[in-house]
């Protein structure tokens, strides 16, 4: 069975070593009492709990998967009082809004809470992160008396939360969506019609669920103008709180799925229950939107806590298991063979995922940081200029650390042979779990086409400059002589990101099909320069350490720049073809 | 459930129009009655069976999987009922020995049976693949009284065979086993010992399965140079080949794998087991590696089967799939989205998936016309070239058809979006049945050692020059206008080889882990150029057939030159990084 360590070194390092996370607590009210003490105590509890409560579970949780019956979902063994254990130390709450009962804590810390648990646990971590995604939701949008009535209770994990968006024949397109809202006279709405793929739509944790569901109100504009945001309830609610009768909403079945089989993935019909509207009518995607960019982080999340724990056990397996001689001379004369680490081969992907993985880290502590900063500083234009950030780097961040996170976890797997096919020693789990990321919460290519379409060439790739203007400045401020072996590299990675910026906005002033079509090989080619900055900072930051550490972050980086970011040269070229040969075909011809 | 129709018209394409098989089967004694009808009815027949035999028990097969008790091994309902039909009408026999009972179609022919049995059910076509190998073997290696007893019914599906080569701490590493072999008074040996991962070990289909058991004799010498090869059956058979007494050897577990679940891998135990000698004494391991260049193109096979089928469900979805609108305006007004084959992304996902099979399914065609040639040809000299184009290129066929074959099925599946990560749809299946081809057979990191130390170095790159010399007096001598388009990407693309082989032969001359540390680019990028070369010939073969199949052809190559390609630019700068990163850290700094 697969271990656990939280890399609770790593995550110190890049919060106090690298972003000097501190000092901006320290400047916001909103994360003034955030103390490098607290944030490590934080941590170091955090992966106490994953590592103690969710990590023995996994892979029972896999095994027995969930059950449906016409009374309900039965989770696997475990995972309800697990569930109520995380509640009643607050870890359902840990960045929620302390005016109703949150811990307040920052994102950029919470991105690394998050990451433990798709570690330790992802199905279970699921239920969790879409409470929190419905809370962020809530909090941003719905009245002042759904807040009072429902975020405490579910911050406290004594009721939990959904988000209702895909249907039968409506995924990516949300706007042919189909569920309706009618208006009763209490000024509630009759909520009608079927959705699909509801994560934690139906369990047995709590007392209530509580669903955010999109449907369309009679009068609504047709397309995704159309659409409102509701509040449902399981169990309808009194003023007080208290939980009374059922409401009519259930769960007709749950998917059988190739992985993440301790999270119950729920058909919901909703057959005129009763619900209540979320901000304005017709707003309903704008309101899914403002925690859309939190949400994609934490699914991007999966990816990279399943590398990591992929990443170790592999480690663990390839310093132990024997197999033939090193090329460079017999290592270990006792035994009849090498443990084989000390075979490049094995290297090569133990050094890839290892690189991709801190690279992860990083720029998801760098985002939490950004989003942090566009929530609480006082500074407007710092405000702005986060959300910038945030708005261009989260779907890089969605879609790449869930790229990265099946290679990484499929490359752990290959580490064991013939092993990590067999599903006792849990590798194969992992690449299961992980391959979901990449298609929910708006696929990969869904979230390279945000990034093309609307967050570069919307704004004529304003934002892409400012951020490379960021690296820039970054680079050309940094004098530390580690720098020097990876300066040119990352000026080259720099202008191919500018070159694909170009090309992208050339080719999508002259062919409509062109962001379509170029879309993933530029966010991938976003990912590897990013990365590439953050390893850059990642060596500066560990370069006079003089420790073990230290010098492994420089051995590291070394691999990223010398191996990984090549892959950036043959995205731009890629782009350089344009969409004449990939649209060429008639359908009929495939 | 997937569907699926053999790829006739590809398999034809290739076979008579772009390396005009029949010409070269007319010439050699052994394959002289093989027609151009025979074959196509052969590919007919066979495609047929695949989809009405095998695929239907698919799905079932995979949600059923096998059943281990202390009586023997439950297949899934249906395969043993497939598996006689399938002997009935000699599908087990396809290439088998004519002296013996096989059919004695050629190799070039039997890849593409395999292929479509690959894509129809990986886990049936297993048992028969195993059989076949362990035929090979015995057809090459065993005494005529051998081969006279056991070859015609395990042909004849009667009986089945298997390899028993790993042990629980001895995989990769073979010159660590353990298992033994005393030699008996009757010229017999005593075989005893644990054998893993046996594909096929048991099962209840037949009434016999043959082993063949790699083991120490006594007075063996250390290592891989002090393994023999042994036939223990199941059931001892007397010199009329009837079936006797249990044979000392029972199978005590199946493995719980992530797929081929169909396919029971056995853990089989051999407590003095009565066995004869294949071949000489401690020469097993030469004796399997005469099989070895089929065995590995057949499961190379299962990369590309399940690739296409994979292919062709991800095309039928995308078809009937409506979301969204096409960038390029409405494409289907009649209904509210268009089907998802109109966007780029999706595009680029089909096209990718296609250029990728179609190269491969060359390559295989390739592959097992030069292994007929090695095999029957009159011509000395003709059959050690074609012997030396196996040795070169069957590591790169079983690498890097399953590597693009995980690729495929994972690309296939996200074509689906949500619905590819649920079971019923068939689409997830594919990816963990397609996994395992990455690992067995040798590990693709032991393909790419292959390759690069025993194929290139060990000869200073002879017969990797050899190739590319083919290429050259290839493209030299073609004149058809539509290479123009390719032809300087070709050539730069052969440049790129000649280069990644001096880097790597170079860097093997100074230091001792680089063959290790740059095998796996060094095969990607031998694997990108040779399927550019069969693009290339595909290209010309179908230019003037004015057909609808040849336009296609054309668009598809050109796809395969400018998205595909260009991959293989980044894996010689990632050689030239060399060893030095990758091995630096200490075991105990991962």
């Amino acid at each position: 069975m697969p271990s656990y360590k939280a890399p609770l070194d790593d995550m110190r390092f890049i919060l106090h070593d690298v972003f000097h996370a501190e000092k901006l607590w320290a400047s916001m009210p909103a994360t003034a009492e955030v103390s490098r003490d607290l944030a490590d105590a934080v941590l170091e509890e955090a992966g106490k709990m994953v590592e103690g409560v969710m990590l023995p579970l996994n892979r029972s949780g896999d095994e027995e998967g969930c059950t449906w019956s016409d009374t309900g979902v039965a989770t696997p063994s475990g995972f309800k009082e697990a569930f109520q254990l995380m509640a009643e130390n607050g870890w359902t709450a840990l960045s929620g809004n302390p005016a109703y009962g949150g811990q307040g804590m920052p994102k950029m810390l919470a991105v690394l809470f998050e990451e433990m648990m798709h570690s330790g646990n992802t199905s279970l971590a699921l239920y969790t992160l879409l409470s929190n995604g419905a809370c962020l939701c809530l909090d941003a949008h719905a009245s002042e008396q759904l807040k009072a009535l429902y975020l405490p209770k579910i911050y406290a994990g004594e009721w939990s939360g959904t988000m209702c968006l895909t249907e039968p024949h409506s995924g990516t397109d949300l706007g042919i969506l189909r569920t309706r809202a009618e208006p009763q006279d209490d000024g509630s709405f009759a909520i009608t019609g079927t959705k699909i793929f509801i994560t934690g739509g139906e369990h047995d944790f709590n007392d209530n669920i509580i669903h955010l569901v999109l449907a369309k109100l009679p009068d609504a504009p047709a397309g995704s103008k159309g659409i409102s945001l509701f509040l449902v309830p399981k169990f309808l609610v009194d003023e007080n709180g208290n939980v009374g009768e059922r409401n009519g909403v259930s769960c007709g079945s749950i998917e059988h799925k190739m992985g993440i089989k301790g999270s119950a993935t729920c058909v919901m019909n909703f057959d005129g229950a009763k619900g209540w509207l979320i901000g304005e009518a017709n707003q309903g995607l704008a309101c899914m939107f403002t925690m859309m960019n939190y949400e994609r982080v934490s699914i991007g999340l999966q990816g990279l806590g399943l590398g990591e724990i992929s990443y170790q056990n592999a480690v663990a397996y390839a310093r132990d298991r024997l197999q033939g001689r090193a090329a460079s001379g017999v290592q270990n004369p006792a035994g009849n063979a090498d443990p084989i680490i000390v075979h490049g081969d094995v290297r090569r992907m133990l050094m890839t995922m290892r690189a991709l993985n801190e690279g992860g880290r990083a720029l998801s502590a760098y985002l939490g940081m950004q989003l942090d900063i566009a929530k609480f500083s006082d500074d407007a234009a710092a405000r702005a200029q986060a959300d910038d950030r945030v708005a261009l780097l989260t779907p890089v961040a969605k879609a790449f650390f869930t790229d990265r996170g099946l290679e990484t976890c499929i490359t752990g797997q290959q580490v064991f042979g013939g092993h990590g096919y067999i599903r006792e020693w849990g590798m194969e789990q992992f690449v299961r779990d992980a391959r979901i990321a990449q298609i929910y919460e708006g696929t990969n290519g869904i979230q390279a086409l945000d990034l093309a379409g609307r967050k570069v060439v919307r704004n004529g790739g304003a934002s892409a400059a400012a951020f490379v203007a960021e690296v820039r400045n970054w680079l050309e401020g940094e004098t530390h002589g580690v720098l020097e072996s990876v300066r040119a590299p990352l000026k080259n990675a720099l202008n191919l990101l500018e070159q694909g910026t170009a090309t992208l906005l050339e080719q999508a002033g002259n062919d409509p099909d062109a962001v379509n079509a170029l879309a993933v090989e530029y966010l991938d080619l976003f990912g590897l320069v990013t990365y590439a900055w953050l390893w850059a900072r990642m060596m500066v930051a560990s370069a006079d350490r003089g420790d073990r550490f230290g010098a492994s972050k420089q051995v590291v980086g070394r691999f990223y720049f010398e191996r990984l970011l090549p892959r950036a040269d043959v995205l731009l070229r890629q782009m350089q073809a344009g969409s004449a040969a990939m649209m060429a075909l008639a359908a009929d011809d495939f």
